[in-house]
């Protein structure tokens, strides 16, 4: 298949993303910097070390002079001030100087802890992303956010720093759990909800064939995204809260996965698919958007096997109050008021900063409780054919 | 007296030095954000306290929402992973928000480590320095870089990030020790001999006043040393290199340092003063600059009370072969090849890459043991009467 490259621009500090299936073989080629004479640093975790190993003898190979690699424990957990101070020690104690290229090999975790240590490392050295994991692929390979959580949340802490490439090979995505495949594919469906009912309606036609891993389907798909991203992120120099709109789903989303304390339970794309579907149900209890959107959304996620209620989560154990706690505290937050993205239809987005809180509440009862039995036998039945 | 301010140039970056006395008690008017409803976090350590109190004391009285306080260990161990991340959990526990305002009050260690704690901290928030040390006021003021040290060595982790003000008050000096003071009278003395010949004259005549803590004299020696400082590093972003000619005594300078263990035994400023002696002995021995130039930098800097050879510092364990193996591990050897700044007089520094090595051990050799006793007994005297 074809390779696709998509140039993200940003002046001095424009890269590349690369798309295509097999390039951790001809990654050497793929990387802006040359490899003679210089030392490389990979950072992966122990559940995508194979892919690493192919990116290390690939540039051994290749003439690069030094290619250390160190293996982090994957999930979470990996983002912490404890791994950030071992993967700047990786670094120094084995060279590194100001022209070596770190690589980051593995999901949104890897890239993020990776990239925020490339950045204060000497004060900032190049690094390139090796994307492995479909959210990744389509989520952190554009807008250059690092960072690390910390005891009081998630990416408290990190910089803005911009790869030299993006390298997202679509045969890592071969040996990713269905369950990690579905909820990087939640994030896709939103650039479509977001300002693109056109590729919504592709996703209702195709999005099978993605999620059953078509290398043709995954390539668009992956593209799309990255496209649809790059333009909102751009946009934003310019439009400040244009980027808001890419938090679609999340301010439930993330009340939802605070509640279930990142352990696991309900993945961060999960949480987003749930989300999605409270904002459409918002939406339209607002009275702007069609209640015949709302379905066709919910149909069509639930239609791939990813949850869409609140009460199909297994053992969430949380309460509407606690749940408008943690969204009052969210950093989306601004002058005491929490402000949504509601949508006027499938592809219409836009911000809202006085929902009455009265219909917030609605939604969350709903989703908490409301076709409890059934949705969850529609969920499970369709994500037990997929895994 | 007359406060100076002196702006640095950087386009949406740009901010304002303020030089004075008392700036503290007016500081409210000098940070260059609105005070009402603002949150601030103000990181010192245990010398200084007093003066980061009447900040709080200050900013509370003038209607700031909110003014915390960390107070660290003072020297230079607090620059550590630990600390860094002491330092973002005292913000995140407290409340901060994007845009709240972060305070460094005390030398370079609380700069280095304050700055990178504010520029990762949310991906970074507004910070102002207010330098309590000579050295910090004329050194850290300019160029923006922040860091910690780590196991393999200093300044290694940090960012570049701008302070949106440094407010360098001059009555803090006043309980500045003196040994503290003359180290960073060495940084003010490299200024002149690095490009500006007639304010090492100035400083032969005033040299005094600057260390007799003379308001005038200190704000002229500060206000020369941030301008001097900021052409250079303005300079550098067009002409690479330039940046390097800071480093006027720096290489042999770090070397002493390393050997010295940063125990204390060897103050930075110190060693800066033996390493300038050492640079303009070399510059000598390599026919470049004449013999009345070394003999007039060395008469000055131990006029002041500063030690300018390496045979001063007591309790230094070291040979020359073990400088020497410092000095290639630096960060300022490119290609395998040592880079000197020499001169070639008082006010004409430039870098030479190709200086022979026994060049170099004559020089080390001399500074380890040549005129020991007299200067020793030299140095001692004039530290004794000043402190």
């Amino acid at each position: 298949m074809q390779t696709k490259i998509l140039t993200i621009d940003l002046d001095e500090r424009s890269y590349d993303i690369y798309i295509g299936s097999g390039l951790l073989y001809r990654i050497s080629e793929l990387i802006p910097q040359a490899l003679e004479g210089r030392r490389f640093y990979i950072v992966t975790d122990d559940h995508v070390h194979d892919y690493a190993l192919r990116v290390q003898e690939t540039l051994q190979q290749d003439g690069a002079a030094r290619v250390e690699m160190l293996v982090l424990p994957h999930g979470e957990r990996t983002k912490s001030f404890y791994n950030l101070e071992e993967v700047a020690s990786f670094f120094l104690e084995n060279g590194l100087t100001r022209d070596s290229v770190v690589l980051a090999v593995g999901g949104g975790v890897i890239g993020d802890l990776t990239g925020f240590a490339a950045s204060v490392a000497m004060r900032g050295v190049s690094y390139v992303q090796v994307p492995t994991t479909l959210l990744s692929q389509v989520d952190s390979s554009v807008g250059g956010k690092t960072g690390i959580n910390t005891r009081e949340g998630k990416n408290l802490v990190g910089s803005f720093y911009q790869p030299s490439a993006v390298i997202a090979d679509i045969e890592t995505l071969q040996t990713l759990p269905k369950r990690e495949l579905l909820a990087g594919y939640a994030e896709i469906v939103k650039y479509g909800l977001i300002q693109d009912a056109p590729f919504f309606e592709w996703l209702e036609q195709n999005g099978a064939r993605v999620c059953a891993l078509d290398e043709e389907a995954l390539s668009h798909v992956i593209d799309t995204s990255c496209r649809a991203k790059a333009a909102i992120v751009e946009a934003d120099e310019k439009e400040s809260g244009r980027r808001a709109l890419l938090n679609l789903g999340h301010t439930f989303g993330h009340a939802l996965e605070a509640a279930a304390h990142y352990d696991g339970t309900l993945l961060h794309g999960e949480a987003v698919s749930i989300g999605m579907v409270m904002a459409f149900d918002l939406s339209h209890r607002l009275g702007l958007c069609d209640f015949e959107d709302l379905e066709r959304v919910e149909a069509h996620l639930q239609s791939v096997g990813l949850p869409t209620r609140a009460s199909q989560v297994e053992g969430l154990e949380t309460k509407v109050d606690d749940l408008l706690a943690v969204m009052r505290r969210d950093k989306k937050v601004l002058g005491g008021r929490m402000v949504f993205v509601v949508v006027g239809g499938i592809g219409g987005a836009y911000l809202k900063d006085d929902v009455p809180e009265d219909m917030v509440r609605a939604v969350l009862t709903d989703s908490l409780g409301g076709e409890k039995k059934e949705a969850t036998k529609r969920w499970s039945s369709a994500f037990s054919s997929l895994s």
